[in-house]
């Protein structure tokens, strides 16, 4: 993108409704209008367009962004890390481990007390069903209302890093991907996409990834096919929205129970495992009780139920049937590789590699989704303070 | 505070002697003169007053800010985090598990090993009984001598997070926080302080904020009483500081063995738990010994022993007994609240609920307490630095 | 150093041929040609001085500096994190731990997904004869394959914080410290130096520090004279790199197998533990087959087998041999000192006393050296740029 261009995305972005987003939470894509998802994606291409003309994105000469990791993290980790960097934030982790965090201490207490300097706060809590996304709701009305009474200078806001429902930067970043693929936001409409179980020897993955997938492509106007094993739902709440999003879009929203139908002339195609809903609600049970073996007997029990469908293998069989036999392959990654990283797994070997560098370039678009999301929640006219940054052009690297 | 507060408040820091802070240690509030506790109060003030208008703080362009946590800690890391950041410091945390210090190792070798880029060093240091303190001056004895010897290109300056003595960065922030109540420093003096233990469930909590209090709130002079139950006494040394800081203060320092006494017409009330001095010292010998079942046995006798102290809860009927029956509650938090985070605990939980908001506001001084003994221990004349920081009005949020 | 003379500093470096180091790693010294080695400490010298003349050299307005220590570090970390600061990077560590790097994951794709943002990476991995270097290797292919791809919008340089094979960040420290001991690169021509191996009652020690020693010394023209019992040698491709280097640069270099016959007449002496080769071997295999009793088998056989030689210990006697008694003393520290740190290890208290300070300043060459492998990785002109960087004159410290 020449600087020319860059301005005219600008321009572009001055156009979006976005005060909404000003001192707001970016927890569930669903929640944002389509102004403002439209001017995530802007945000996102501008900080990163200007970052590689080697213009500087710092608009905080100090603050913090806190992290609060309650399951392992590598790409979004160092997605928010680089994210916040850019903007001149300096990371403070709340490793729970480390902390005197009191039994009993409250959410709000907690919430307030590593505010003080605080800008952003991302929180990756996606191992129990029905608590991540309460948990950030509670954390965000802890800081609204500390920042309402005075006890916080500004208002932090929060950036989902994948909760129990939706995980936004991984869903963004995806279709960011997906734009630039097909050229423009426009031209997803009536495209297929299959978001599809895919088999894995692993047992326990989030079902954050398909429930955000089928949440935001359904908005873009995506046709979306979800495909899995009987058993293996999703929560029906974002199946709901899911549908309702794809009547107002013009798309269309339809779950088959075969990987075959799903990638049947699909344009894009996501195979990747999850637990059935089933076991994640069990799941979440015997991890409160701490009851260690019987999380044992579940695992074992679930492995062997993944094991009847260890059909559910991307290969090149099933993506010679997609669109010109050419569908774009998509992972959150890390993927099971057949092969590679397991005997059996989501993916054939050959397939993963003909898509290896489109992949990364998608994960690529996660630092840049995360800023562009801390950027819109702290200035109340965002067009114009990029336009600011574009014209001093104070260079990143001296 | 308006600009023009800012500078007047300025120009009565720039009348106070702070000499001797240059390049010195912040380890007991004690061996700092009155002019130099004044100092510390006006600095935070102005650092949050230039920061809330938005006015950076920023006095580094590079440097370290180095921190050592030998017990957990939130409130005071993000503290430190928040105020090393202000300045324009680095985090860099000395994890002793991850670290390489051989056994025998030095504690001035791994001193002069991790400052050769930094400026101010944050010790938390408060389990054993006749340590902490020992170890800071080791520390800072260690980094004097890198400096003299050529070793170290600057002097990095301690900050006490809390150590078996003092706890000065909360002993301060409680000050500054009843400074802002009352009106002024000046308006402390006569008023009535009950520092006193409160029963708790659990065991082995510092004796270090008591003593704090009980060594500041002196020479502020106020009228300091100190209640706890027989057996729970303090260090004699600081009590012997608190008497003495009383007789020059024009305050006053009395120790009663009931809550009652402490409470009647008292204008601040400070409710906290602590453990036996002599389980300290029992617990520290059995700590470094290794006794696992000493230690729980100990727990045992402890927790036993508190139990027959169960009612020295902050309720309502004694809060009723304090001056006007709306005495300032306080608490270095968390603290443990009857029916929330445990049955019974420090303080009735509509007590804590009512002063959720100024307590809040009490530990929101920390990070510019911290920031203001950082900056008055690197700038020979923090007035004039401080005013050209303002001056400037170079902005923290673009 | 005055300003002029860190002018002269930047016109010496500005003849050296530097362009090689241009977006390229620091694995290993002997890679580098000569003029890259004396680059790499006149950079150094220059940001040392420039720091203590309290400019600033900062040239990244943002950005990561990633570390992945995969075995402990206290001296190597905070000089990482104080190079990286000093030039305005933000460290971000992978910690393996809290990763959610899959089972099978490639290197590839966690040397991508980590890299976005990175401008530089910092690796130490030294625990398994054969692996470390190799790592390293791969990451650095990794990450200039995504740079080529256009996943990667910069190529993240490697410095090599130590592997099995050299640590050069080490060995570079020492030799900028002769180098001012003897007060010139040029002075180090003839000079003899004794790297001997010294009783520990510690096993597992690195190879890579007598290695890096050896393997850079012997370049710069010094006598080096390696001392070690028997079966406790090195790699024998890194003797001989160090037999051909001392072809070249004039010095030699032999094996003895007494520690006296290597002290005699030292200039320098460097006496220093590390694992036999084979014990080495042995314990890769089984650390990687995770054989906990046999492992503990191996830890007692080569303590036992250490005590053999409990008599090679830098004591005052073998000191009074070396050039008029007084050869200088280093080591990388900790050290395992007599009476110290153990009962009987590998240097007498009194002679690490009376060097204590020199081996500190040893040790605060790291940072600079750190940061000058860094800045010859980034700038194809790095003359030009320190040139820039001391005309702005921009404070560090306001």
């Amino acid at each position: 993108m020449q600087t020319n261009d860059i301005l005219n995305q600008i321009e572009t972005l001055a156009a979006k409704k976005t005060e909404g987003m000003y001192l707001d939470d970016f927890l569930l894509t669903w929640d944002k209008s389509e102004d403002e998802i439209d001017a995530t994606f802007l945000t996102a291409e501008i900080l990163q367009a200007m970052r590689s003309h080697n213009i500087s994105c710092r608009v905080f000469d100090s603050g913090l962004a806190v992290s609060i990791f309650r399951d392992n993290s590598t790409r979004t980790r160092f997605s928010f890390a680089g994210a916040a960097n850019l903007l001149g934030l300096a990371i403070q982790d709340l490793d729970e481990e480390k902390s005197q965090i009191a039994h009993g201490e409250t959410v709000r207490e907690t919430a307030n007390m590593i505010s003080f300097l605080a800008e952003v706060i991302g929180i990756r809590d996606d191992i129990f069903l029905g608590e991540g996304h309460t948990y950030m709701q509670a954390v965000a009305r802890a800081v609204a209302q500390g920042h309402r009474e005075g006890v916080l200078p500004r208002r932090p806001t929060l950036v989902n890093l994948q909760c129990d429902i939706d995980h936004p930067t991984q869903s963004m970043s995806d279709a960011l991907h997906l734009i630039h693929y097909f050229g423009g936001i426009e031209k997803l409409k009536g495209k297929k996409i299959a978001m599809s179980w895919a088999y894995s020897p692993s047992y326990g993955k989030p079902l954050s990834v398909p429930q955000g997938v089928i949440g935001l492509m359904t908005r873009l106007g995506m046709d979306v096919v979800l495909a899995h094993p009987e058993g293996y739902n999703l929560m029906t709440e974002v199946e709901a929205i899911a549908r309702s999003n794809s009547r107002k879009s013009g798309g269309s929203y339809t779950r088959v129970n075969n990987m075959a139908e799903a990638f049947e002339m699909a344009d894009v195609v996501y195979p990747k495992s999850w637990a059935p809903f089933a076991v994640m609600e069990e799941r979440t049970r015997l991890l409160k009780q701490g009851s260690q073996s019987e999380l044992k007997d579940l695992e074992k029990r679930c492995l062997e139920n993944n094991r009847q469908f260890i059909d559910w293998e991307c290969g090149e069989e099933l993506m010679s049937t997609t669109r010109g036999g050419e569908a774009l392959y998509m992972h959150c990654l890390p993927a099971d590789i057949s092969g590679v990283s397991c005997e059996r797994g989501e993916v054939a070997a050959s397939v993963f590699d003909r898509y290896r560098v489109p992949q990364y370039n998608q994960a690529g678009y996660k630092p840049y989704i995360i800023s562009a999301m801390m950027f819109l929640s702290k200035f109340k006219n965002p067009a114009e303070k990029l336009k600011e940054l574009l014209e001093a052009a104070k260079p990143r690297l001296l």
